[in-house]
């Protein structure tokens, strides 16, 4: 899921840009129109009020700074959830508030390595050689399940996706419940980001547990993946730790517009709630059309599948799909190289999956 | 200019965030309504085309993430100097692009220190701080003007302003053609965040050092420091070296609105030459009216003047400008806490502060 970049390493370059392997994101053509679903994107557009709220943000106060407290969107994001402003912490996408998160809260020199499982998102690992955390990667089960009991063990912090990616399986809220009580000197990082296809979100167990981190991202269930909005949600200690490392880094990492519509999209629930029920019915009629074909695939809670042929390699299946102009996302990584990893599109771009399906197996 | 949050230290911090200090940014009010003379933004809105730029831009697209690499707005900012789209790296605004090249090319275990001045942005130490880089501040000359030699000794790295901040002061070119001629092992950050109004970018020099790296942002002279933006000028390979860290921790910094605007901001050349003309017209005239009243002004090339007066404290003026509605910055620290750094307004804006000044003093 990461590669080296090409290139040849710099003398002015520090030993961790030396180092570092950093993450690939999924490929954004710019040569052709492609059937997109590698990316976990929405087809969806985002709702009205978020564009006509941008629309309105969009003048002449943009020659000011934004509210580096982006105290408005932190209210929201906690009325939402019934939590405090200062138990939200917004940052610029996920993957920001996650290198934000390992900065604040794992420390290199700990004595016991920090854990996530072995097939999991591919930036956890990234994050921790960028600041020499130690890591360990615990073998999910045959099945890509979670074993809970490893996650208990001595550690120097735990990482979880949930619903985890890209097998798109979940943790019932008991689990996390049980890891969260099993790790409480440690901060326990839950990555929601696809929560809100299927999965219980532990956000009701902050309050509880002074070492849950839950983080969500707007890019997915909420169809601003361009905006670049994600929070994090965590007791005020935590999400103060977050801030002092931002501090250190960017007073203002999100802008006037992307508040603007971030606000607006939490605020429009029963639009986005309509737009997860088509994309989960989506998922269940193509899970099944697939199973019919002789694929199988691992139970999802997120909006993307994880399927795998008896007959036909991943591998093969992906350069063809594409030929076709389909892109899926394909890991070349021990465990997975035999699935592919497919977004959840509109009726329409699923269909056209399905019948290039049909031609290759 | 930093100073310590408050709060207990939490169990759950890592070293680094129980350590460091946070910067503070200067205040966003939002109790009343002030003449903002204290963060350095544009009195002038941006261009017209770049507010249509992001209206066009702010459609169902947002579904997609953006470009990763910011094609478009390397290509466009590279053209504009006369360089390549791989000599532009975009961030989102310079503080990120500092924390980036911190991380990127100055070592914590180098035998020497990296530079800069004793009085400079304050955020330059807290990065140095984060990332564990050995500093060492080199002391402005009695008249704040930067001595070279100093800057010409072992060191890790060195960090500059220019025109610096908060004094205004600009080298010329060849007092930076020296500094990079004698630095070829190491890395020289030229952040020029105020360069257009008046100083001379060394983005000329970058094909001919490949140990430069010139920092320019959106937010001052292009009026759009609620978007977010900035770029930094380097030959391919410094690039490639913020590249691996930025990819280490968020593949898109930039969202679909931001780029859109920013490049449209890099193409309306006559407007904002007409608005950096008004600035430097309105600092020229509110110097020389500080002047007959008694004040002290540092040379300016930045939208803002850095100015003293004989008997009235610095400290006790700007409380006393706050209760007349003005907000002005002040920095409690060795050197210049008899000093204000006043923002550059509209015409009419200044003759507020000259006014209230006139009352105080």
């Amino acid at each position: 899921m990461t590669e080296r970049q090409t290139g040849d390493v710099s003398k002015y370059w520090s030993p961790t840009a030396r180092s570092i392997e950093p993450y690939t994101p999924g490929e954004q053509p710019r040569d052709r129109r492609y059937i997109k679903l590698n990316t976990n994107e929405s087809p969806y557009p985002p709702a009205p009020a978020v564009l006509e709220a941008i629309g309105r943000a969009a003048d002449e106060s943009l020659r000011l700074y934004p509210d580096p407290e982006c105290e408005d969107f932190r209210t929201t994001v906690g009325r939402y959830f019934g939590l405090q402003g200062d138990q939200v912490f917004p940052g610029n996408g996920s993957d920001e508030l996650l290198a934000f998160a390992y900065f604040a809260f794992f420390d290199p020199d700990a004595a016991e390595p920090i854990l996530f499982p072995d097939i999991t998102y591919s930036f956890f690992p990234v994050y921790a050689s960028l600041f020499r955390i130690p890591f360990e990667r615990v073998p999910l089960r045959e099945d890509f399940s979670i074993p809970l009991e490893p996650f208990c063990r001595p550690n120097g912090g735990i990482v979880l996706a949930n619903p985890n990616a890209p097998t798109g399986m979940c943790l019932s809220i008991d689990a996390v419940r049980s890891i969260l009580e099993g790790n409480g000197n440690r901060v326990v990082i839950v990555d929601e980001a696809y929560i809100d296809f299927g999965g219980d979100t532990a956000a009701g167990l902050v309050p509880e547990f002074p070492n849950l981190l839950v983080i969500h991202t707007l890019s997915k269930s909420r169809s601003l993946a361009g905006l670049r909005v994600a929070y994090a949600l965590g007791q005020a200690e935590l999400i103060e730790g977050i801030n002092r490392i931002k501090n250190s880094i960017n007073s203002y990492t999100l802008d006037r517009l992307a508040l603007a519509g971030a606000t607006a999209a939490m605020k429009e629930e029963s639009y986005y709630r309509e737009m997860r029920g088509k994309i989960t019915a989506t998922r269940e009629r193509v899970t099944g059309a697939l199973v019919d074909m002789g694929f199988t695939v691992v139970p999802s809670r997120a909006n993307f599948i994880f399927t795998s042929h008896p007959t036909e390699p991943a591998g093969s299946l992906f350069s063809s799909l594409r030929e076709l102009g389909i892109l899926v996302r394909y890991f070349n990584l021990p465990r997975i190289d035999n699935h592919l990893r497919v977004t959840i599109g509109t009726d329409a771009e699923m269909d056209a999956f399905l019948a290039a399906l049909k031609r290759l197996v």
